[in-house]
């Protein structure tokens, strides 16, 4: 953080749960979507780490601003933006989707959620999608009501979050598949949860509906997850990099197309559907794709920061891509990276090096995301 | 900043000048359009304000971000986008315009330059403006290109900003009016220098073309300067408020309209241009408007940080309004602020109270804005 603090004002939004994370020692923010995200709290990023695959913890990720679609055209508004076919989708599951520009070029990689026929919510990453969704529907004159909803989500990760979330919510929560959500009851109020979440190890997102009920939820959890050895935690970094999980603006911009962020399996190429960039997309898979995002190990003890990317070179000096997120991780013993690698060299095994601040250079071998 | 540091990533991108900014003390960020923007060096902000008003300083203001229209249609696009006429608006001249949703909410309040015809640059406040105007000539099918270029702007503010920049690019730079541009040029490149810049004390911005070119722009500034007391700066909160300059997302939002934000004489009622929101605008304007962006004075020593908005009362207890911005002002030995205030309490001079943090009441009063 080289001693730099985070000057707070209005813009960089509160959540509900903000005065509860302070509460708790948190030590570091970032800016998410114009609203504070945690990143710290008062321990190591390791020492996060082994608690998130042990226990349980809660994290304010009220970040994920949700993009609310209403109205006869909604169904069409959202699949014109993606080339995931979403005709088959059913009422209270949730949907990975790239959405795309006319280039192909990533606009964000939203979690989508269907409430009704013809109402969803787009759960998103750091770009104002809701502009965007508007900007489409004032000028193809469709019928919708586009908003931010108060809705502010709240996630419960880590093996013990089901036995805890039972505890709560009683055992229908266990009935909820991944990618999947119902509603329950709390306080009175009907709440929306899902089985989903930035890690890998299993949980869920209350998509609490409701600014003033925040400090409640966060109390009854913590309360509740006393026996189950809670604390307040937040997207990790080494667990997240472990398990592949992309950031928009880290490891992919509006410069990247879903190829490259290995999105392939979110483009239904066999559907004849409509969505913006098809055109580019399809002239990209043609030509083939050039670089894709890879696992990276590297040494050099302590890992620097990876503030701005550490460009990746080949053995002869070319650059031939970039780390944009690493840690060391303390299970595999090497640092872990995310990087963008050119297609001569993003095999799985291939040595190159990776260039660190200051041009200090290290080796560095690629491997498949997730890592084992 | 309540001991919370800001954790940097990719994602928070880092400018030209941001190395040198770090060189030169920097103690506290915070983010714009992804972006970094000092709010601290190592000075006091009321040091800093009074060598503001009397020296010249040097801020990386690389945030305002550019969203590059350029087409047939971009002339007709950006019409559309604003209720302020731009039909005459000549090349080299800079224009501030609201952007308007369909409800008339405000979705940015750029400068806009004009480049050539057809030839535009947006230079943005908070909010991804390049989507919306992005999504709206998708779905409008408009001829247009748009883009962020590769501009990060510098500004040179304060009384000594003209003699400076002469000193570097020659008399030709006294001729620029406010609110106009000129090019010139450096080092072999062309670069787009306007007199405008986010404070009361003149100057200029120079919309650096070419993330490269940044540390060689800020050195020869740097050295120059010195002569003239140069400092490293930021946006000065004290002098921002003092000059009733307003800030997207912290004094309005998407919820807020142009009336509230006393935009009224940058909308051109007299024009008959067809633009988003128009017939909200005149729903409100029919209806009147009900509140409005004043200055307000109270006491409080010291004045504690807006984090966020601190509630303004009548003196019956009732809520009124907000202060979405305040600091002390040494000058005028009050604590100043600007604050949205109901219709029946915004005359000047009208006595309220403002509930600052952990329900400390003081009293205010109603300002005009600017505070002379």
């Amino acid at each position: 953080m080289g001693g730099s603090g985070l000057n707070m004002s209005r813009r960089i939004r509160r959540t509900p749960y903000t005065d509860k994370v302070e509460d708790c020692g948190v030590s570091g923010f970032t800016v998410v979507n114009h609203m504070l995200l945690p990143k710290l709290f008062n321990k190591t990023v390791e020492e996060d780490y082994w608690h998130l695959r042990e226990n349980v913890q809660i994290w304010d990720v009220s970040c994920q601003r949700q993009v609310e679609i209403i109205g006869s055209d909604a169904e069409k508004l959202v699949q014109i933006m993606t080339p995931r076919y979403i005709g088959n989708m059913k009422i209270g599951q949730c949907l990975y989707i790239p959405l795309l520009d006319e280039n192909a070029g990533m606009i964000n990689d939203p979690v989508l959620l269907k409430l009704e026929d013809n109402h969803f919510w787009l759960s998103i990453a750091d770009s104002d999608v809701l502009l965007w969704t508007k900007g489409l529907a004032y000028g193809l004159n469709y019928d919708v009501k586009i908003l931010e909803p108060e809705v502010y989500p709240l996630a419960i990760q880590g093996p013990k979050a089901e036995a805890l979330m039972a505890s709560i919510f009683g055992d229908k929560i266990k009935e909820i598949k991944f990618f999947n959500f119902k509603f329950f009851d709390f306080l009175g109020s009907k709440q929306l949860i899902a089985r989903s979440g930035y890690s890998k190890q299993g949980g869920f997102e209350v998509y609490l509906n409701g600014f003033n009920l925040g400090s409640k939820l966060w109390e009854v959890i913590w309360d509740a997850g006393k026996k189950f050895n809670i604390t307040a935690g937040c997207p990790n970094l080494i667990e997240r990099i472990e398990g592949g999980l992309l950031s928009y603006g880290n490891e992919f911009t509006i410069q990247n197309n879903p190829f490259e962020c290995n999105f392939d399996k979110f483009l239904s190429t066999d559907s004849d559907h409509t969505y913006i960039g098809k055109n580019s997309l399809e002239k990209i898979k043609n030509e083939g794709v050039k670089k894709r995002i890879k696992g990276i190990l590297f040494d050099s003890v302590p890992c620097p920061p990876c503030a701005k990317p550490f460009p990746v070179l080949s053995k002869k000096g070319a650059k031939i891509g970039q780390v944009t997120s690493g840690i060391y991780n303390p299970r595999i013993k090497k640092n872990t990276g995310l990087s963008m690698i050119d297609i001569e060299f993003w095999d799985e095994g291939n040595i190159i090096e990776v260039q660190l601040g200051d041009n200090k250079i290290t080796e560095g071998i690629i491997n498949n995301i997730p890592f084992s």
